[in-house]
Parts: C-alpha cells; sequence; structure tokens
C-alpha cells in the first residue's frame, strides 16, 4: 500500500515537514516550514522481461523478501542514468545472468495501490547461459504447462505470463496496457 | 539535469545522510546513520496526451517555467493514486480543458539526463470546447502546416508530433519507444 505522510523531514535541512496543498497546486505535498522545500512523491516504474528459448519462458525464484520463494519474471526498479529499455536488461542480468536480445514492450500495468507501473519487454534468449544472483535462488526454463501458476510472486507476473501464452497461440504479441 | 546527493538528511529521523552502498546493492545511496533508513530516488513519469480534432491537434502555450510561452502537449508528472491513463486524461483536462476519449499509447521516451519517462498516448478529442488552466496562457488547434515547430517547448513533444503526422500519412499509429 502506498504508505501516506512517511516524509516527516525535510531532505535539504532537516525540518520537520508540514502537509498543505501549496499555491497553483491541487495535491497535498510535505511543504518545509523553514526553506520552503516542496516535496513531491510519485508512481515509480518497475522494468523487466519475459525470456524466451523455443518454447521455454525463464522464471527465477527469490531469494529476497517479498515473496521468497516465489517464482517471478526478471525485473526490479528503474535507476537513475538508464532507459526503461537499459533497466529491463539490466535487471534481466543481475537476477537471472541471461543473455537477451530485447524485443518490444509486452505489458505495461499500473499498480495503483503501491504506487508502481510494471513494464515487461519481450526477450529473445541467445543462449541457455544461467547465472543467478543473490536475489534468486534459482532461474529455469519452463514450458506452459511446467509455469508453478500457483506459486508466481506477483499478479504483474502472472497477468504478462497469462498474456504471452495467449499471445504465442495466437501468433501476434500486441502491447497490453492496464491496471490492478 | 540529475542533481546529485540533493538528499541531505533523513526523510524519517532529521539526521544528516552519509552516501555510500548498501550490502547486496550496487549504487550510493543516502542512508541515514541513526536510523538506517535508505533513500532511493528514481525516474519519474511524465504522462500526457496528443489531442486530436480532425486533421488538427492541441497544443497549450506554457505559463509556467520552464518553458514559459512556448507550445507544449498537454502533459506532467504522475501522481499517486491513479493510472498512467488517467494521469494523462487528467493532465488533458487541467492543461487544456478538453473533452477527450484515450486511445492508444503513442511514444514512450526515456529523458535519461534528467531521469523522466514522457509516455503520450493519442486521444481523440470529442468536441471543441477548450478551457485552459493556470498553467496555460492558450490553447488551440493545429493544421501540420501551422505546428510553430521552432517554439516547440520539450524535444519529446516534438518527437511525439512528429512521429503523429509522419504515422497519420502512413495511415498506422505504432508505438515508438526511443531515449534522447
Ligand atoms: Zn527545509
Ligand atoms: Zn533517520
Amino acid at each position: 500500500m502506498i504508505e501516506l505522510r512517511r516524509i516527516k523531514h525535510c531532505r535539504a535541512c532537516g525540518t520537520p515537514v508540514g502537509y498543505k496543498v501549496p499555491d497553483d497546486d491541487n495535491r497535498e505535498r510535505a511543504v518545509c516550514p523553514a526553506c520552503g522545500l516542496i516535496h513531491y512523491e510519485n508512481p515509480l516504474n518497475v522494468v523487466g522481461t519475459v525470456p524466451v528459448w523455443g518454447e521455454q519462458v525463464l522464471l527465477c525464484r527469490r531469494a529476497i523478501e517479498p515473496r521468497h520463494g516465489f517464482w517471478t519474471l526478471p525485473a526490479g526498479f528503474m535507476e537513475l542514468g538508464e532507459t526503461v529499455e537499459d533497466g529491463a536488461r539490466r535487471e534481466t542480468v543481475e537476477e537471472a545472468g541471461a543473455n537477451i536480445e530485447l524485443q518490444d514492450l509486452f505489458t505495461m500495468i499500473s499498480v495503483v495501490r503501491v504506487g508502481q507501473v510494471h513494464l515487461f519487454y519481450r526477450a529473445r534468449m541467445t543462449d541457455t547461459t544461467l547465472d543467478p544472483g543473490p536475489e534468486t535462488l534459482e532461474a529455469r526454463l519452463f514450458h506452459e504447462h511446467e509455469v508453478p501458476w500457483d506459486q508466481i510472486a506477483f499478479r504483474t507476473v502472472k497477468e504478462t505470463l497469462q498474456h504471452y501464452f495467449a499471445c504465442r497461440r495466437a501468433g501476434s504479441y500486441p502491447l497490453q496496457c492496464s491496471s490492478i
């Protein structure tokens, strides 16, 4: 859930902030009574891939909370200094150590309750090398009938996988924009 | 430009932060020496529309800095509590007072230098009502040959408009993902 009013102190000067609607604004923000700084909080992007090898997709079993031990697609928070595509590639390397060619944007799902947007790209694995990082217990390839649907870590991952297998049957891969 | 190390104090307790790479991380973050809170900074989404009425597109002349007096598509920072699509619709209402039906995602441009992702949707205007808000000096419809190309506020707006007119000539509107 979005944690409201989690900013207690000004990031510039350390003074306790007050919450009010600034002039020419229509939302409550944390405003510093000493230096006047307005603190904005906005949704963040989580970026990742659907890595595909032939008929199989790559999933990673999480070594970290939340959802330790559950399966996910490689994904994580987009960082400053990178493009959306850079971030999706980086997470695939960090979490799975897979070699991929990034393809088109495939799902964009707004997760309103937590203030996130999840963006997944299709990716073609160029070989079956895997080298999971510290956030991953194991990484492996799954045929559709092997996917552990009741052990998928996040709803956006489940929806992205469902969309992927439906698209593969249909033979085309349109972008799905949705929200949960 | 991305302002580095702009967090000086902990948002939870006000203590001056130090910059270091946390365990199990590979980037420098602002870390509070008193309460241990790690402060992450990530790219933000700017969401907007290309509102279309027949052969014309809607542009707004900015009443605020940066780029006061220059022309833009309606767009602004995505807010907590909304979807990407909600945000694009909201900005179109706030800045232009236009009535629209949102169509497909049309451009997604990573603006790495400032830590932003700009997302524009095509939108069909349902009438020619306009009611510009306080951030807009004037809003008006432009045919392609009337667009003030040397007075466009932002490069992502210019690229989105160029992509729009090229797509209209071609008769199809694929998503363009790019970066600047
Ligand atoms: Zn302050
Ligand atoms: Zn602290």
